[in-house]
């Protein structure tokens, strides 16, 4: 019986989903490489993608379009929900109450219809949890606004510039799944009890919060705000690596190659560049980065990592940092949900084992005797450890 | 690279929590057999020993004991998220998102302190999601009690009997910890992100509502009340067995031999017998039952299992049914917790593999050529799959 501390080795789940291949630095979703979706298609035509296992046609792709859009507007009870939050409470932590509480149209199996349900509502719990935090009164909606449009429309009350959308709609596409990270797998393993939908996204969200997965704070947007100018990029960066310090959002620890987000993002972000001086400076500051890397550590081949890219178009688009986590989430609910949606079609209860390795009964107490241990123990008893 | 559906011969944790030996019918907390806990320690010791390694002295139990009593008056932030419930939320969905809403003491790592505050709250949280299920106003508590008759208290508005109070604690101490049980599996994989103990929790929740968990109707309830009295008992268990219909409450899937939880809370019942018309027909009936499955399937050797005793006592003591997977959940709040509090000791993310078996991106589009898969598309690109 294989026993390994974090399951790195072990295969959990066969899926159609997505492919990580860190080794030739690729993604795939269900047959096609994650960038080339990222630049060429809608967050609603990849959702589809991931749920249905085909992009869609004409109308399909309305339809759901039309069913984001409905789902969007959240119930009064669950509105009443987020006011009742508890003061104090973090916006993952709230994110997840508020989603805990949404009675899914059907309990066993999952269906697309709950799906669709609960990703068109995710950004304004988002959006609506986040104004509570700040003290803030509940974000209009635009209906006239694609679903990541109206995203950013909840956040600022502004419609966003085609530029901002268009970034942040690649950044969502590539983050929408990735294999069985944490978050994915807590949620395939509540749902292998039978469990609902609700129930599986929020174990999802309760891992996703952890800075080990989703909730680390980023380094990037630190440097970017010091740095501020292209000027002060190299100076700043030459300090830094004078001193021997580490440059956050190069290097990654899965993909052996260019991590073929980052690539993505930064084609995207290269197109941008006119259209905002931050994209700007993002791309002027990797650029000199990797010049000075190559120069301070030569032979590294140190590549820029999706976080820079994430980190820059999040600060660029005006998404606050403490919604960093949450935004990410509104992307990788598609993934969760479809993984449950997987899970279902061919479920079985997700039940490892565990290895016992605290002190043995005494043999007067326990029955049939000990098969090794720690040490013996009896709570009335005296007799000795077998 | 091991891939197993389900994990099952998979061990995914070391732990000195509990050990299940299904083959001698053992079930160990920490080298004391879990009976022996059942039938000669209470409520806050054996959670004091699953938590704290050690069964406590009598200045640690007085601490233990106020601690879960303090924790039992819940927040008024916490009140006012149960009144704001959707309506139509099932118990356990309600009691889920009121948990997600605790905010720690402490997020990482977490503390023996939120373990007691979570489970000393979770009899309030559960009663008073109930009330409001059955809209009634919330219970009321009562100081003067331990934390399982006060849980009946709030339940019934009355002060259990002795024998009430002591059936269900034998019966909430033999189910708080059972291995790696999928709730348990769900918090710990959750908590490994560095997410904090209400995550964890939450997760758990989630899971424990799949009836392949801890969600199954139990079918005993309704054999009992059918029965009604004992002179019915063999007439109405023949009928069942003339007509080839199993019974509920015997036989197991884990327990090759007597099933040690349901042992002790045989002995537990038998002892009550006389103290309830209730407890004196689930003896009789189990007794008949045992006789007339010798007699109609010899050498089957069918043992009356844990849920057969667990819904005789839950019944007796008047649980409505809609809450036995919260009541259970009750007791496993012990187990999650100590689990949680296991895994940030020598915490490692949980994070498993999965292998992809969708179709391979055509070679135009997506680099480094395939590894093989059930076919090839490409969005934009008509190249040949490689």
């Amino acid at each position: 019986m294989a026993s390994v501390h974090g399951l790195d080795t072990v295969v959990a789940a066969a899926t159609e989903l997505s492919m990580v291949d860190g080794e030739a630095g690729r993604l795939v979703y269900r047959g096609y490489p994650a960038p080339e979706l990222a630049l060429h298609r809608s967050f609603a035509e990849v959702a589809h993608l991931l749920w249905a296992g085909d992009l869609p046609d004409a109308t399909q792709l309305l339809q759901m379009e039309e069913s984001l859009k409905v789902a969007r507007v959240i119930p009064h009870d669950l509105q009443a929900l987020v006011d009742a939050l508890p003061q104090g409470i973090d916006v993952m932590s709230g994110v997840r109450t508020v989603v805990s509480a949404v009675v899914p149209c059907q309990e066993w199996p999952p269906t697309l219809a709950d799906a669709t349900l609960l990703t068109g509502m995710f950004p304004t719990i988002v959006a609506s949890v986040y104004a509570k935090s700040i003290g803030q009164t509940l974000p209009a909606l635009h209906h006239g606004l694609s679903h990541v449009e109206n995203y950013l429309y909840m956040l600022s009350g502004e419609v966003p510039s085609a530029a901002h959308a268009r970034a942040l709609e690649a950044y969502l596409i590539l983050t929408m799944d990735h294999g069985l990270n944490a978050s994915t797998f807590a949620s395939r393993v509540t749902l292998s009890t039978q469990s609902d939908m609700s129930a599986g996204l929020t174990a999802a969200l309760g891992a996703m919060k952890g800075p080990l997965h989703g909730g680390a704070p980023s380094g990037v947007i630190d440097m970017l705000d010091k740095i501020q100018t292209r000027e002060n990029a190299e100076p700043w960066l030459r300090a830094k690596l004078d001193r021997s310090e580490r440059l956050m959002g190069f290097g990654h620890r899965v993909y052996k190659t260019v991590d073929p987000r980052a690539e993505a993002l930064k084609a995207v972000v290269r197109d941008l560049a006119g259209a905002d001086p931050w994209f700007d400076l993002a791309v002027h500051v990797e650029r000199t980065a990797v010049a000075l890397l190559e120069e301070y550590k030569p032979g590294h081949r140190l590549y820029t990592n999706v976080e820079f890219w994430a980190a820059a178009i999040l600060r660029t688009v005006g998404i606050p940092k403490d919604l960093y986590t949450a935004t990410f989430s509104t992307s990788r609910v598609v993934g969760w949900t479809a993984h449950m949606l997987e899970q279902a079609q061919n479920n079985r209860l997700i039940r490892p084992q565990s290895q016992y390795v605290g002190p043995m009964p005494s043999s007067g107490a326990g029955g049939a005797g000990g098969a090794g241990g720690a040490g013996a123990r009896g709570s009335s008893s005296g007799a000795a450890a077998m």
